[in-house]
């Protein structure tokens, strides 16, 4: 198999983790007799820094024409301070997956067995966890129309969803829900957004479709709590924008570390593959990072944009494996690691490879 | 002294547990000298049913001419069913919160160390856990405008926040972080909506005014998970109304039970309060809810509209003193708990009574 794959580091961590995730694809490539090309573009505040421009016309091209994407970090912490800011760094990414019509992202709760004591939740909690989010992505309360008065006295953004957004990400949310356990919980806020009435509403048309899916309707704010309360209670979870990224995040702390934690998102034309952590600048250049869930972005493209299931699966394995060996970075590490298997980027990354 | 307290007690549990609490209040009366009358009226489903109105003008007459108001929950089945129902129960709640000013909700996390293994959180995540939340309740995209279009092709719901609304909701918690320990964290997703960087600067100038505490910006995906990966990092949380609603519900796992919370509603005149749980209509008229948040509900009261400081203490030490001596509703009992000291509502609302 050919495939070229575009590289986008982003900002902060970024850059160390992606490294990683490219360096495996590289290795299953050569495995396993794939010519796997690369690519690289600049996204964020680095490419604001560079070009003044968050997504480089050039970077979108070079998007547009890849096979499938692997995707860093994005943000600076110079504009979170600054909140009048009119150039930002996440303007890039909301942008590419806009033009990109990435409107499915997937966020597979991977629970490892080995992680079970490095959560906050306990372990007879978390056992037997497996959830996988379907979040909306181009749409919602991101993407709507933005106001601010002249003498910064009023602001406002237009939540607002049209039907065929969530029918789309319904029916792929359906589908993998068949493959899964069959249960598929769609998360709004029906009882005051117009918006999660219309949301309710087209899941209750398209689950007529899915007789052999057990459908229920969950309030945001119930789901926040049963999420920490009963996680195993969820399958396949399916949330507009906004809601899937607090519940996502929330989430990954069932898995031990936002550093664990990939995501797919998918759509009309190329895959992007991210981990759900953000840019950490605070440890970034440190050889601090997790590189985990970089690896496991890149097992996801095998799988989704290539259909490499058993590559992809090598992936998770040797993931898997390491961490039986007890190797932790120090996101995942807790007082019984002992402190010779704390490993920084770099070492956690050569341990997966090898 | 002598105060006029309404009592709604709303939909389905609702009407069992504010039984407790006002029964918690006339105790109260007796016990220390103070003349309370106590005068009730109708609200949501079971208003909607009686008279087609979810907020009857005589039940907003009532509240805006009393002292205090204690509430019981809102909600039922049958709207959340049916996305399209024009008349709603929560209308009435969301009515009665704008049409009182009632512009901050205060809701503190208390922990009562007897329920530490109540948690899915494991204890020593939890010990020393505590968090004053304010949430703004009537701005946001709860009270913007909505719209439908008439082929149900769309929906949009506008988020919106004046800076004046913003102003007084920071003033209130800064003042009672002065109080605390001095530490703020205000949540807002600023990296992408424009009423969050409207958020974000007014908190930044208001901050300015408490150089005495200690003001930390987060977004609300980050504060989701921080909340259940190290809830002690929090003291005062400020948030605006949908973020608010998400982060306290998912907060109540850190008190064992959303059974165990109570608020205050407060802002321009008549002071409300009422437990953060909902109806749960499947458990409605079984003796099964717990009443401790109502009845901690009227400790606040007792505390924050009366100035009855020494009353209000009495009432919490009475609901840990009952869970000292064992005993537990359903939803804090846990596989440790003696059959026998496992309580219905009325004879735990009893407990709290002697
Ligand atoms: C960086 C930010 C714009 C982004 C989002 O909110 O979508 C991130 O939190 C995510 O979840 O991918
Ligand atoms: C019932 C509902 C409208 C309400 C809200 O979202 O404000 C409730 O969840 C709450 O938190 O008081």
């Amino acid at each position: 198999m050919k495939k070229n794959i575009l590289i986008i580091p982003g900002d902060g961590i970024g850059q160390e983790v992606t490294t990683w995730g490219k360096k495996v694809l590289e290795k299953i490539g050569e495995n396993y007799g794939h010519e796997f090309s690369f690519d690289e573009a600049i996204m964020g505040h680095t490419a604001i820094e560079a070009t003044g421009n968050p997504l480089p016309d050039e970077t979108l091209a070079k998007a547009k024409a890849s096979d499938a994407i692997l995707f860093g970090a994005i943000g600076h912490i110079k504009y979170d301070n600054d909140p009048s800011a009119k150039v930002r760094p996440e303007q890039g990414l909301l942008k590419i997956r806009k033009e990109l019509g990435l409107y499915a992202n997937l966020r597979p709760i991977l629970l490892f067995d080995e992680l079970l004591d490095a959560s906050s939740l306990k372990p007879e909690i978390l056992q037997g966890t497996d959830i996988l989010f379907f979040r909306e992505l181009t749409g919602d309360v991101y993407f709507g129309e933005k106001n601010r008065n002249e003498d910064n006295t009023f602001a406002s953004d237009l939540m607002n969803y049209h039907r065929y957004e969530v029918e789309r990400i319904a029916r792929k949310a359906y589908d993998a829900a068949r493959t899964r356990n069959k249960r598929l919980c769609s998360v709004d806020k029906a009882n005051v957004l117009e918006t999660s009435r219309l949301w309710r509403e087209v899941v209750q048309e398209i689950a007529k479709e899915y007789p052999d899916v057990e459908t229920e309707h969950m309030f945001i704010d119930n789901a926040a709590m049963q999420l920490v309360k009963n996680p195993k209670k969820f399958d396949v979870v399916l949330t507009a924008n906004l809601f899937g990224d607090i519940l996502t995040d929330e989430a990954s702390q069932i898995a031990g570390s936002m550093g664990m934690l990939a995501s797919a998102s998918v759509g009309d034309g190329t895959g992007f593959f991210e981990p759900i952590h953000g840019s950490a600048h605070d440890i970034a250049g440190q050889n601090k990072a997790n590189p985990l869930a970089s690896i496991l972005s890149a097992a996801l493209m095998l799988d989704i944009s290539f259909g490499l299931q058993e590559e992809a699966k090598a992936v998770t394995n040797a993931v898997a494996q390491t961490l039986k060996a007890g190797w932790r970075t120090g996101d995942i590490a807790n007082a019984n690691t002992e402190a010779s298997k704390v490993l920084g980027t770099q070492e956690m990354g050569e341990k997966v490879l090898e």
